[in-house]
């Protein structure tokens, strides 16, 4: 019990370390920023041998633990991985910085007069597993969007994440950012600790899997950026383009089935199966999926494929990950947009259809944060809607929602400037009127 | 467990209803929201007579009960009241839709092209106490964003809440607006199911006691859009102008001090104190105010004051909600902000001074929702920020913050149309790169 209360004493002291670096970093220029950025990536050049050979350290540990060969492929850091890194690195410099743009710009009264000011939300707690080169991305979307960061990597990563960090750090210890402005955790009890610290860390982005990102979400009072299913749908209408259906469907299935905007469920309405199901099965049991089906798909499939599973309750809230679809037939639109809201995860649902009316209302209906007509499901991804860089996707219904730039990181505050002005003027008998005129946002 | 078990799935039940109603006004009109919340205003002035009767009875067996006197204030509803209460719902009738804005639009590439549009949140929860006609501020300000809402209004406003929402539900009956989207609860016991209604309400609305809006924060994962406390602060410099000192920090901490923007404590420098606190405390103890200070505060005022207490640890961190003001003498302008960044609720502080350089770093630095220079803090409201209504003052630090109007009440949805665009084009060795070009806006 000792060590645990020494530990949180130590880990709310890094915080404070961080939030003072942070408060600094806040109100730095774009050009000192971006000085700091480039910082980071000459010292992160510099150390290459330095944080290669950790890796190899790290990767020859994994081995020795049996490590599964996925996670194995994600903590190597090689040389070309590193280097395409540091040039991400250089990319968030170029990126405009979303810090100090004014949102309102107005006039209460005259010389009584407000802006709403973008600026930083402070500190920020980011847990990720194996990949070390996170710690990069991250370290460097902090730095732009002014918040200082505490970073928790996998374990099977420590070697790696700690010759980046102490990088990370030399870089800034030349630049007008404070090295504490970057820190990073390497025990599973400072993470836990990390999440009891709603005083000094104003947002937790989890990366991870769908169990590690929940149990997050149920461990801490401090707000969550990411999501935890990624269960997303496809429906082909009746009025759809049967190859249109079968390209977008073999994409948004197989084009990296890992990936949280992959679909799980297929919703075909009942008109269009039995042209549209052979199809499509033909060609996704060639590329090797799954496919599970309720009654009516078994019925059209069964006399060419034998090996279709029924699909249960439980295949509808199932994110797979992998290579198995499960189908489903509906009646109407109006069955397929209920099975969405009721299953899906609010993460991004498209439809084929060629009548415009079908698609304005499943756009409309369906409850997402992506909402699609006649494209892949797997355009869900910030660097794809031309955010430059993605911190995270939210299924949160709240924004921000979807694929989140680096505006998931900075919030606002009202500045209002006045000469002697108080409400009481404006109340009563003789109240003054407000003037409520906006003015030029540059102004 | 019978009777609770059959309660929460009667809950769950009106929270569906409400769901259905809610998808079905999320795809209406302005114009269909404005003759809904048109008719709203008409039927509760038929229904005026049976309204204020049911007032007077709650009014009759709060009295009976012995309520305390600020509370049946709160509670009576006469005619002149609920006119401007109707009046009120015709303002927001008038109010911009905040629903359909268009806030991205963009080329991914040739006929890919995805835009950002604010939608309506789905299902409100607001909790609110004594005041009835709270019914009827948020069920206008819910139809006129699209959303359903369930109001729980306190148990002393029974029969008026129950009158109201007859009325309103009433008026949406002649609408294209369903009449479920509107929903009343009247017991203790499901406000506690409410909370736990993660899957059908997306946001809570407390409106009550610091201690009520803390416990509805700890109990449940639905997003809670409020504030707990509001500890506000009013920094006077040593560059101050004494008599602007005066002036503001008699209209912040007295104009209406149970409100959250009122000010707690009274920061001053230690240079400008001897000149400032004689004045200053003369005209607030005029006002009644209790005064507490440290020890310098005491020292200075102890010739002319005999009766100013201690201020302790405890008073830094207490939102009094009445006539009584902490004073601190502090050292530097850092001192002043270190302080408010550690006692502060994040609600609204301001500063006093003629140097502009004092006051840059002040609203820099000072991690609030409100920073303000020279006027009184009191302005921290949605109707003096000219939002035309306010859904609550939010001190999180994620967006939406401060006072919030409809906006609070939104979010957005990516809504992508392409023609069998999918992403395997996008990747690999022959790669195609995207266009990303933004469009006109209203396009």
């Amino acid at each position: 019990m000792i060590v645990s209360h020494q530990n949180s004493i130590d880990l709310i002291n890094v915080a404070k370390q961080t939030r003072l670096a942070a408060m600094k970093l806040a109100v730095l220029s774009t050009e000192q920023k971006n000085q700091a950025i480039e910082a980071i990536a000459s010292a992160l050049e510099s150390a290459k041998d330095e944080i290669l050979s950790a890796n190899i350290a790290d990767c020859e540990a994994a081995t020795k633990a049996g490590i599964a060969k996925p996670l194995y492929k994600r903590l190597q850091l090689d040389e070309h991985k590193l280097r395409d890194t540091i040039t991400g690195v250089r990319n968030v410099g170029k990126l405009a910085d979303p810090v100090g743009a004014v949102q309102i710009h107005r006039e209460i009264d005259t010389g009584l007069v407000f802006k709403r000011v973008t600026c930083p939300l402070g500190v920020l707690g980011v847990i990720f597993e194996a990949r070390p080169e996170a710690a990069i991305q991250i370290a460097s979307l902090a730095i732009k969007s002014g918040n200082g960061v505490i970073l928790k990597g996998g374990k099977e990563a420590i070697n790696s994440c700690e010759a980046i960090v102490k990088a990370v750090k030399k870089g800034l210890s030349q630049t007008a950012v404070n090295p504490d402005a970057v820190q990073l955790l390497t025990t599973r009890e400072e993470t836990l600790e990390l999440l009891k610290l709603d005083r000094y860390v104003d947002l937790i982005i989890p990366r991870g899997s769908n169990s590690f990102v929940r149990f997050v979400q149920e461990n801490t009072r401090i707000p969550v950026l990411g999501h935890a299913d990624g269960i997303c749908h496809l429906y082909v209408d009746a009025t759809a383009d049967i190859d249109k259906a079968v390209t977008i469907t073999v994409d948004s299935k197989t084009h990296y089935p890992a990936a949280c905007n992959a679909i799980e469920t297929l919703l075909v309405h009942r008109s269009i199966a039995p042209q549209f199901l052979p199809k499509v099965a033909t060609i996704l049991q060639e590329l090797n999926v799954e496919l599970r089906g309720d009654k009516l798909t078994r019925d059209i499939l069964s006399s060419s494929f034998s090996n279709i599973e029924t699909a249960t309750e439980e295949d509808w809230e199932t994110e797979y990950s992998d290579l198995i679809l499960s189908i489903r037939i509906v009646d109407t639109l109006e069955d397929a947009i209920a099975h969405i809201n009721d299953y899906g995860s609010k993460h991004t649902d498209a439809v084929v259809t060629e009548n415009k009316e079908v698609a304005d209302t499943f756009l409309a209906l369906v409850n997402a944060a992506g909402v699609y007509h006649n494209c892949s499901t797997r355009f869900a991804d910030g660097f794809r809607y031309g955010f430059g860089a993605e911190v995270g996707i939210s299924t949160q219904q709240m924004p921000p929602r979807g694929p989140v730039g680096l505006e998931g990181l900075i919030t606002y505050k009202y500045q209002m400037r006045g000469d002697s002005h108080i409400c009481a003027t404006y109340t009563g008998a003789n109240a003054k009127k407000f003037t409520h005129q906006d003015l030029p946002i540059d102004g």
